[in-house]
């Protein structure tokens, strides 16, 4: 069968469903119900040949189109099926790697300084004298001899594929040998890589970010620091489910489920690694050491741990710690001997990335009350400085990530990602990114919907529609619509529309995450105003409207030069642990430091949830600005 | 083709030499060379079928008698070849397995006790609370929290397998789970195995030693030291050559011949493995520590490092201390993730065979001056006790072994082990291995051959044939021979005899042997009276009759009682190593304290060989008992 556009031919067996079959082509394909037919974005349409079609959840509007669900729908006979632009992952534009802007990169600098260089693996280039038959001490004896005092390692150790390629590596450039040294912590090391003579590069690290829509990695030279590059893309699990839930399910229902998504893992990671090397003329030996940073299911997932407790009351991880593993254990393609190392978690819902990113704010050494803010699916956020650490997370849903939304896309080519609707003719002007035909709307554009329409009047504050006189403002198939972009000047020929059932999924989120910010407050009992600093995390944060994030409630109404973007904070702070003993020694204590708030307890999250179900929120009294703007927006 | 009298087919492809067919087949050929076709001991019959025979060195009688080099003989159509007795590799007989006396296995307890019980491997049962909500630490945090004090280690690490069996072995029996903990040293413990609720099985250890001809392995119980079966068998790397030098020259010159001779390693200890587990109706994954003690060469065999660099000048190991590996990594039957170790070598030709039975022997911890010797293909001898340490190796030639000796065979059923030779009639009385008409001879019954030849008149003092007036002393294929038994007595049906050319070899081996002893003396200045007691070690020393042994010089002339047989006290060592970790320490502490002799270095070694070249020895002052002896016996 073939796929348009991209003319991709693959041969499936028949009964394999378009989901797998795209999988198998190597294309992906949108869907945020791992196949279940219920998300009802894996939309695609039949151009040549029989399928068996099945049911499943789909707009009315799609239907009349002649779309099905590439999941639900089943090989037959040859096909040539259709992608179209919606329903396509976007691996061209990597949003989230995080290129920094000249500040950005100045203060990861900053944060290295204050942990010390001190890299998890590091070469060392030490001359042996030719062995006699009086000094006959064994090669590995005399290379620790000398290792021992060259590199400041009380103890160095080694293991079998080094032993292995000892001698000969010795014998190659007579007895002068580079070593590179991998960090056990308490003065040990152990040699992982040998090589004759001096090293022709320094040891190289890869800092991974494993988030449950992207994965980034920066390549770092483990010698000066330097990142010297940074590429992303989408996690390849995302054709199990958008969302860690669809993907925990995946791996405990499916018999191999498991290991499909820790393939996907590592097949993405590897991905990123091959681009890594191509750019800089490297070997897969020539990494050395990696560090990686994700949530708590995204790090057991990447390990092979089965995440299925996560998902169980009382929600236990099968650690939180994770055991130092080698690469080639988990199947990676740099050295097969390099050190891979987790970051370590807090709890089932609050993950390594937090604690990385925490590592970058550097939060947990301030005497003041900092806030940290990771907003994605899961909305997760720590309060506290140098003297107490409290965090919790709670479930946004994935509406800020463009998923469950009916126009809802990622920050990629052709996504709304800032509106403005003009209060008198409630037309809409929308910038894009790249500046392409408007597409869909990422979640900065969502959330600066949601602040115009109501300034417009088009909603009021429980996110109710108005009827108002204006033909964008209509009655579709799903209830009252706004439309952003008629179909003449979108990208997809389709109106691109917020529905009012969009709007109510979008109180939801950043209710969720007011609420929890709430939670964090309430539980040591401090008000808003002790909050010094707030570093904003994620993707979705980089693109993000303060001022329109307050407006709507989803940020606590703070000054604007209280707020810090951190950008990829998750991958910067995989960097620093790879850089640093010290940052690493400091992540686990930070991991171990964090109260944990579990929201399902208690009712405090709950009643706060529900208080925050409107624009900007039920207690105008907690958004003091707000009144004070009213004129000048 | 067919292999008689086992009657077992196999196909190879025409081209393959006879070695190999038989090595297919899963018979072992003796073979001394490697399949060089220079030991003239693969001796093999067709049957029928025709094949290409080519060049090789092969005594005449042989070559009348129709036999044919296996190594030099290639398929080439279908083939019936029949494999002779004397070219079987015995494996029914298991002679170096150390079945011990109740008096050995009572020093083996007190060795321990000296040592104290501190297993490489331990299980604890802990029972962990459930978690709650409120509860909710990760599950290997609790578990670890537990078993830390519960074990005493200061520090619990796991690996990766454990923690992706951890959720569902916890949740199995109501969170009590048994855990195997592995001794890491300096407080540290490894959790390599998980069972839910109470263990079955104590956790159990393997000790192997593995020989260059032989390999033991003894299967203990960890918890309470007992040793439950001893097993053994022949070295399945025979078939790449009898010494370790042969095998050397393997592991280099054939492309994958490293990894053969790894794999027969492994191979031969499975083997005995799969005899243990299913005498005790265990699992693989019941064994959770392996200690493993062979010379410097074997290990590097055993682990896939090549031993090249063993046999060339300067002689140095890849290493003398070994990483501890995974069995899994080596492809041992046991638990995937049990820990391997290796005993700590001296030097490329004093191995951990050698430290694993000093460290039975205790003489390192004595105030007295003792000798430890173990004659096989090398004789390995250190001297010293608690003060010092001197070991060297010398070549003693595989004679005792019963290769390079005409009628030279292993102890195994019909091996002539005592002779008798009346001084007047010069007829032999010989002894054999379980009662069977004798096939050969072996080491033991050499010395004593050796002895009586002399004391009869029979050879001189350099072990010159003289000319006597008896049927049994007469001119054969290869110069003058002595007839131990006629055809007619014999279980091959050919005479067995001893010739001119075999005495002049064993003279070499026993002179090796004490110019080794000699040569220590001299390097710390003492006489042979110093030494207080005298360890011998190894299958051969087991069946020593020691007046003869010192008869012939082989021996230093101590009084019997100094004399101690320790039977295979390299597995015993292992076994040590195993139940203690204090026994580790210290054999780590050994094999760096002991001084290594180069004997190539300087010459006194060759002086002191020339020396010992006749019977006993060129100076009778060094054996004054024989004079008082020489009417007694």
């Amino acid at each position: 069968m073939k796929f348009l556009p991209d003319n991709v031919t693959v041969s499936v067996p028949a009964g394999t469903d378009l989901l797998q079959a795209a999988a198998l082509a190597g294309l992906e394909i949108k869907s945020g119900c791992g196949g279940e037919g219920v998300c009802g974005r894996c939309l695609v349409r039949i151009r040549e040949g029989r399928a068996r079609v099945g049911e499943g959840n789909m707009a009315p509007k799609y239907r009349r189109l002649g779309y099905v669900l590439a999941c639900r729908t089943r090989v037959e006979q040859d096909l040539v099926v259709e992608i179209p632009p919606e329903a396509r992952m976007e691996t061209t534009q990597q949003v989230l790697v995080d290129e920094p802007s000249r500040l950005l990169q100045e203060k990861e600098t900053d944060a290295l300084v204050r942990y010390g260089l001190q890299p998890l693996c590091r070469k060392f280039s030490v001359a042996l004298s030719a062995p006699t038959l009086v000094e006959n001490a064994p090669d590995l004896a005399r290379l620790v001899a000398k290792l021992g005092p060259a590199s400041g390692y009380s103890e160095v150790t080694t293991n079998l594929s080094v032993l292995r390629e000892l001698p000969e590596v010795l014998r190659r450039d007579d007895f002068r040998v580079t070593c590179t040294l991998a960090d056990l912590g308490d003065g040990r090391a152990e040699i992982v890589h040998l090589e004759p003579g001096e090293a022709v590069h320094p040891a190289y690290g890869l800092a991974v970010d494993i988030g449950t829509t992207t994965v980034a990695a920066h390549l770092v030279d483990l010698a000066s620091g330097e990142t010297l590059e940074r590429v992303g893309t989408y996690n390849h699990q995302i054709r199990y489910g958008d969302d860690v839930i669809t993907r925990i399910i995946h791996s405990v229902r499916e018999e191999r489920g498991l290991e499909e998504l820790q393939q996907a893992a590592v097949g993405t990671i590897n991905e990123l690694i091959d681009r890594l090397l191509a750019r800089q003329n490297l070997w897969p030996s020539d990494i050395q050491a990696v560090v990686v940073a994700g949530n708590t299911t995204m790090t057991h997932l990447f390990l092979g741990v089965s995440p299925k407790y996560l998902r169980l009351e009382p929600y236990i991880p099968a650690a939180a710690r994770f055991p130092s593993v080698k690469a080639g254990e988990l199947g990676l393609k740099v050295h097969p001997e390099a050190p891979v190392r987790c970051m370590p978690a807090v709890a089932s819902y609050l993950g390594g990335d937090i604690v990385s990113g925490l590592l970058v704010s550097g939060m947990h050494q301030l005497p003041g009350i900092g806030l940290y803010i990771d907003i994605g699916t899961n909305g997760e956020m720590v309060l506290g400085g140098r003297d107490f650490l409290v965090g919790c997370a709670c479930s946004a849903g994935p509406a800020f990530e463009g998923s469950g939304i009916t126009c809802g896309m990622r920050a990629t080519a052709g996504a709304i990602d800032g509106v403005d609707i003009d209060p008198e003719t409630l037309e809409a002007r929308v910038h894009t990114v790249g500046g392409e035909k408007p597409l869909g709307i990422c979640g900065s554009g969502l959330v600066d919907l949601l602040a115009r329409m109501w300034r417009a009047g088009i909603i009021d504050r429980a996110g109710n529609f108005q009827r108002v006189s204006s033909p964008r403002v209509r009655w579709g198939d799903e209830g009252p619509e706004y439309v952003l972009a008629w179909r003449r000047e979108s990208g997809s020929g389709r109106d691109v529309v917020i529905t009012e059932a969009d709007v109510k999924n979008l109180l939801r989120s950043k209710g969720a995450v007011y609420a929890g910010i709430r939670s964090l407050l309430r539980s040591v009992d401090m008000e808003q105003d002790a909050v010094e600093k707030v570093w904003i995390a994620g993707g979705f944060g980089n693109y993000l409207n303060i001022r329109a994030a307050i407006r709507i409630g989803l940020l606590p109404d703070l000054p604007p030069e209280k707020f810090v973007f951190l950008g990829n904070a998750s991958v910067k702070g995989a960097r620093l642990a790879l850089l640093s003993g010290r940052a690493w020694q400091e992540a686990e204590k930070v991991a171990q430091g964090i109260t944990y708030l579990e929201l399902s307890v208690g009712n405090t999250f709950m009643d706060e949830f529900v208080s925050a179900l409107f624009l900007p929120h039920t207690d105008l009294r907690l958004f003091p600005s707000l009144e004070r703007e009213e004129v000048e927006w």
